[in-house]
């Protein structure tokens, strides 16, 4: 039994549990990305996973796992974000409804996408007491199961599956940089991959405007993210009371990167590989080329996963 | 022997030369582009080839099937776009000079590319007379052998090989769509993919604004391109002498696409598949979601070329 929100077997059962339902993402390289970090560069593909991110693998998880009475319900959650599709994609593929709670500011193109996928959604005043009181309404009145975006065993578990496929194609990796929004991400890949590989480096990769865990870190306590300022618009959160602790105990460190780097990343990422990925999705590369990063010693091979690659395709990020 | 430019015997010697050379690409799919298309489709991503795009195939295999003695005087090109970047790094990795002759009047972006390669460019003036005199007087000066950009039988052999991987991932197809400009792309796949697959249906996709193949089929002999307006650059050209017969004789009919569709088509690339393609290497894919091309029976799993990928990331295409 392991002293945090998820352990190895639960990893274990999730890989199997979602086999064929997400996708098996691939691992790609850049040599250019590689002279530039002066490492050798895994690059694991989340932003080619179906609804373009790694949400939909922890959404997946927490909703095959419900009985068939529970899942009947339906399930809830209040994100304007990939997890709100991620959740809506896969209570569709399980044929149960799903109930996503959204600001009524949240704009056309992500309440399209949610539809899309044939989530139902209620519109909510753009607060976190206003979200969570509509969740909890739909809750009481449909006794839907509420599967929050992060904060979750089952939703920690699922995003795990990410380290499982990525060590199973490069076995000998020194280390893994991850993202931290909420910590889902970064949890789950971090008891993965150091029950696959103990002793395996994890680093956390942040921007600076919305840099909670590293200040965390420093501070040996959990500090909460207030008014955070970055393009990265899905690394807002803080974390949370299941992510943290892992965060705190298993991840060497956690960088953090400016927007201009994540910015330039980005284009880099674009331009030299062909693959869209979204300002968050490119944060864990950003550290992978920092100065910061290349000082780290005895790190060779090194895994960065790309989280997401949903972007506005009607702008220039640059 | 085969009656035309290259025979299976070249396209397979071709293969093996250039393996380890040129990134074997991925196969992807999209339930999102089956839907639309009605059928299964299977995309070969020469967009996340070296240099971005399948001419580094042909420029490979052109410049290792030299001679010792012949590679070390260097090799020619006129050409301002994929061919020529492709042709300079082919060289530079075989370590022998690279001569680019280039319009005075290409964007500098792309002079910077060549470049990057450690191409020697030699600047011209805009119009094919000057481009093949000024190549010519660099051939009789240095001795280095000319490669050009699609009508030869090593360029075409090696492009070919885009056909054999695409096979090989996916045995069962019933099609494969292939992008026409100078039609090297396609002559090669062509002749590689009867000779893997006998009567395996082979179809042309061409913009509507640069139509040459199109006419030429239709009118049973071949035809200049004289004008041509589209946003896919890659395809402005006429087919070649090489090239025109493979097409006469093997493909079963050409698909024209409108620059509208072609856009939209890209756009859809990106925003679903997470995938850079160019204008032009989306024009294949463009014809698979065709009305016309939902019209052809007896087709259900097609291979679709994303033959390029290198855009301008400073302009919106849409």
């Amino acid at each position: 039994m392991s002293i945090y929100a998820c352990d190895w077997a639960s990893i274990r059962e999730a890989t199997e549990r979602i086999a064929g339902i997400v996708h098996r993402t691939p691992v790609m390289t850049s040599e250019t990305l590689n002279r530039l970090s002066g490492k050798q560069l895994f690059f694991k593909c989340e932003n080619l996973q179906k609804v373009g991110a790694f949400k939909y693998r922890g959404a997946t998880n927490a909703v095959r796992k419900l009985s068939a009475a529970k899942a009947a319900r339906g399930v809830v959650t209040h994100s304007s974000g990939n997890h709100a599709q991620a959740l809506a994609l896969a209570a569709q593929v399980r044929g149960i409804p799903a109930y996503i709670v959204m600001p009524k500011t949240a704009p056309a193109v992500k309440k399209a996408a949610v539809e899309g996928y044939g989530g139902l959604i209620t519109l909510c005043e753009p607060t976190l007491a206003d979200r969570e009181h509509t969740a909890n309404e739909l809750v009481a009145k449909t006794g839907a199961i509420l599967i929050p975006p992060f904060d979750h065993p089952d939703v920690i578990a699922g995003q795990g599956t990410t380290a499982v496929e990525l060590l199973d194609d490069v076995p000998d990796l020194d280390a893994i940089i991850v993202c931290v929004g909420g910590g889902g991400l970064i949890a789950g890949c971090t008891i993965a991959a150091q029950s696959i590989k103990p002793g395996l480096r994890i680093f956390g990769a942040e921007p600076s405007g919305a840099d909670d865990a590293a200040r965390s870190k420093a501070a040996g306590q959990w500090l909460p993210q207030t008014h955070p300022n970055t393009i990265a618009d899905g690394l807002l959160t803080s974390t949370g009371q299941l992510t943290w602790p892992v965060i705190r105990d298993r991840v060497e460190h956690i960088f953090t990167v400016s927007d201009e780097e994540i910015r330039s990343t980005m284009r880099l990422v674009w331009e030299r590989m062909k693959l869209i990925v979204e300002p968050s999705g490119a944060v864990a590369a950003a550290v992978a080329l920092s100065d910061a990063f290349r000082a780290i010693t005895g790190v060779h091979k090194v895994g960065v996963i790309f989280s997401g690659g949903n972007v506005n395709l009607d702008k220039l990020y640059w």
